[in-house]
């Protein structure tokens, strides 16, 4: 292989690659560990990229015809318990209100004081909040479908977190809609993880496998839950959405009913679909490379750096008004819907800046010397090509060219996605195959998603879960009708199911 | 009077203000009570209108220089110990959170299980754990401005309650900046002060008086608390952003130094600005009627309401298609920054349709029915005149001039606010006549804003404060030094404050 390339990041993809993720997610000054157990503190740089998202996501929900609501923070531990599995499936890791306030005891410490007569439990999902105010909004036909979302924050105490990929907070939306009939509650089903699919391939250049969840993957609460998986660099899924039809079982917990038209009152039907700051994760994962973050530019903070090189300070006044003129001349064109955002970084640190800037991973750098203006041209390089690949572009064709340049850059993420994930995906058929292909002491060459036969009973899915740590990430749309045999019974299968280790 | 004119909201605002405040929010759709101890529900209407606000307010903080990011919801119980005025101002109301999962019993009821070591707080607002954030980053006077901001939910614990105006869970920015020089950081907290104003008086249509708080009414670890006061109708104050100078309180708290360019180690100089859903309340009291809300049109959810009437089912698509050719015509237009958001109402619900958007407040409605069709027509209401005042426009008129309407609006609803304020802030400086304007007996008729002396001492304050229920709002920036009398006590003061009954 010859000698080792130097790269921004250590370790490498290769050498560790949870310790390369924790490492490019510092390097991109995204996001922090912070003091308060499992919470992270979201950085400028992050926090950008998750506006982005919000605005971009938030323009397509509402051309569904959603519309944005707020509801409580705090839900009353009686109404988590209305739906029997869905108290399962989030009592067991919850932040728990006690009490509303802090007095000082005898020794002058502060303790809590104020007694709730009824614990409150801070919203790990929100279905049983708003399904309370579903049952007083909704009474006729007239009032379906209602279709709500909420941007907020949520918890799920965690024991083992990782900066966006889990932590006890996160930030996410959270889709709720009430409809008349099975058939129009399936279809916003649908509809919304299209919504989301449509998302990620287009603006976070991931490609995704949409499929159905097996029963015990579900929601808690769900009777189908429809979801997207990526593939990560470490050939792992990642859940990158989901979307749930939750049947009549929140209606009737929360007893939401609507008379229908010349008819008696019946249930609602529900769904639920959500999004969060977890795709920022699988976003890092899917692009990021040895020397940091890429960030694909429809979705970038910002899409341009513009570097100053100032060796002599009588140079440093017409430098900075050639790059203001071009920033300028860039700042008016537009990509994705946005119009470009272009940095100047004429901080006093030399060389350091090119390397801080590809660490954040924004999509397009140009320095900018004495020589280069002299030229009335910039030293360009792409974020998706190698730190060293630079080329000296004339001015007017660089601005003419920077919105063709971004869109290249974006596709080639994509491309290269797709590229990976196809590389790394396979069909097997034979039992000691499957095991040898995801036995964790292969793992440095081993491991991706796999689609093979199941015969479909749970002991299967279990076993294997058990045996290998790998999951059933979903039964996808396209999978066609296909006899086999299960990949761990030999019993008779219909059709292949996508197997992979997950996050 | 002659015979009383019938209003949709009932009782109106002579009769009983807080009952009219409570109907019209009902009436509006725009939030209700949720069944979580003191937490509201901001329902669609409502948070379009809070949309609206956040997406300004965001644009005029970014073109200060700052930038979004986000800070864990819990705080640990020994960080709000760090300053010892905060935690007296914020302990004695706040959710304390002291388990971390529910377990069932063994009468199979949950329990809360997992007890924390250390109890935290759901933050009340975020000073000490941004703190801790800025102390890590930090160092040296480059890292400085460090200017953030961060949208997000508190909560302090309250007994009574009101939709927007005191709820224990509410939605608010609040920006925390540190600087190197006082200097600098009282300059951050004027520049935010002002933007709070011109935001405020320019798109919520609230005229408001800027001024300093009070010690005793400063933020519990401010050195200086800036503020801006609105007159609602009734003639209370209501408080619509505050800017506070921290000093070195918090720095020193939290431990944040950086190093002087060739200097020792110090401690910076931070700010904090917060505006919350609390001006939502402001805006409905400023500007509400007896027939409901009234949405200055900068902000207003939608702008334009098409109410088609349809009388015979067979003319139905024509009317449609030609409120949809309105539609699409004055949609294409501009108002304060953003294109025009049009309603096409055509429920069949008849006459019912056009009260209902009066009491949401929408700046323009427009009836369309067969007659004004055939006479190329619209038959305009403006939510700023009376419901019965409506007058027939021609298409294109309507069309071309429908900006200008709503600016109209919007100028009509400022200037009428700030006449109302005029006539009901006075000059006081005699002590018996002061005690009578705030007599509760006589609040029918009497009660506003009283420019009077005030000597300075919390005595005073206090004094008054607890005859009358009246404090002082602000020292105004703009009081001139006078020679005078104080109010309560009588002996020399240099200039006026501002004293009102508030919210």
């Amino acid at each position: 292989m010859g000698k080792k390339v130097k790269t921004a990041i250590t370790p490498t993809r290769d050498e560790d690659y949870p310790a390369w993720y924790q490492e490019v997610v510092k390097a991109s000054d995204m996001a922090e560990h912070s003091a308060v157990r499992g919470c992270m503190v979201i950085k400028p740089w992050g926090y950008a990229l998750w506006e982005n998202i919000v605005s971009k996501l938030d323009k397509m929900f509402k051309n569904t015809g959603v519309k944005n609501a707020y509801f409580p923070l705090f839900i009353p531990k009686s109404y988590l318990e209305k739906e029997a599995e869905h108290v399962e499936g989030f009592a067991k890791e919850c932040a728990v209100v006690t009490h509303h306030k802090l007095e000082q005891d005898e020794n002058g410490k502060l303790v809590p004081a104020g007694k709730l007569a009824e614990p409150l439990i801070v919203r790990p999902t929100s279905e049983t909040i708003i399904g309370e105010s579903m049952s007083k909004w909704i009474s006729s036909y007239r009032d379906l479908p209602l279709l709500l979302n909420q941007w907020a924050n949520v918890v799920r105490w965690e024991m083992r977190t990782r900066l966006f990929l889990r932590t006890s907070e996160f930030l996410w939306q959270e889709g709720h809609t009430a409809h008349s009939t099975e058939e129009e509650a399936r279809e916003r089903t649908m509809m919304m993880l299209e919504v989301y699919t449509k998302f990620v391939q287009d603006f976070l250049a991931i490609p995704v496998i949409q499929g159905h969840k097996t029963e015990s993957e579900r929601f808690p609460g769900a009777v189908d839950t429809l979801c997207i998986e990526a593939m990560m660099q470490d050939r792992k899924a990642l859940q990158a959405g989901t979307s749930h039809f939750l049947g009549q079982n929140f209606a009737q917990g929360s007893n939401i009913k609507f008379q229908a038209e010349a008819k008696e009152e019946e249930f609602v039907w529900t769904t639920s679909w959500g999004m969060s700051t977890r795709v920022i994760g699988g976003l890092i994962m899917t692009h990021g490379d040895d020397d940091g973050v890429i960030m694909p530019p429809k979705v970038a903070p910002s899409h341009v750096v513009l570097i100053p090189i100032i060796r002599k300070p009588e140079e440093k006044r017409k430098i900075i008004e050639y790059c203001q003129s071009i920033k300028d001349a860039v700042s008016a064109r537009e990509y994705g819907g946005r119009k470009l955002i272009v940095e100047i970084d004429d901080r006093d640190i030399g060389g350091a800046r090119g390397w801080e800037w590809i660490k954040k991973g924004i999509p397009v750098r140009a320095e900018i010397g004495p020589r280069d203006m002299e030229n009335d041209s910039v030293f360009m390089g792409r974020r998706d090509k190698s730190p060293k690949e630079k080329e000296p572009l004339k001015r007017e064709e660089f601005i003419n060219k920077i919105v063709d340049i971004l869109d290249d850059i974006q596709n080639n993420l994509y491309n290269r996605a797709v590229e990976f994930r196809k590389e790394n995906t396979h069909e097997i058929d034979e039992q000691k195959k499957f095991y040898d292909f995801f036995d964790s002491k292969n793992q440095g060459i081993h491991g991706g998603f796999v689609h093979a036969h199941w015969c479909g009973s749970a002991e299967c899915e279990e076993k294997i879960k058990k045996d290998l740590s790998v999951t059933i990430r979903c039964i996808p749309f396209n999978s066609t009708t296909e006899q086999g045999k299960c990949i761990c019974c030999n019993s008779t299968s219909s059709r292949r199911v996508l197997f992979s280790k997950a996050y």
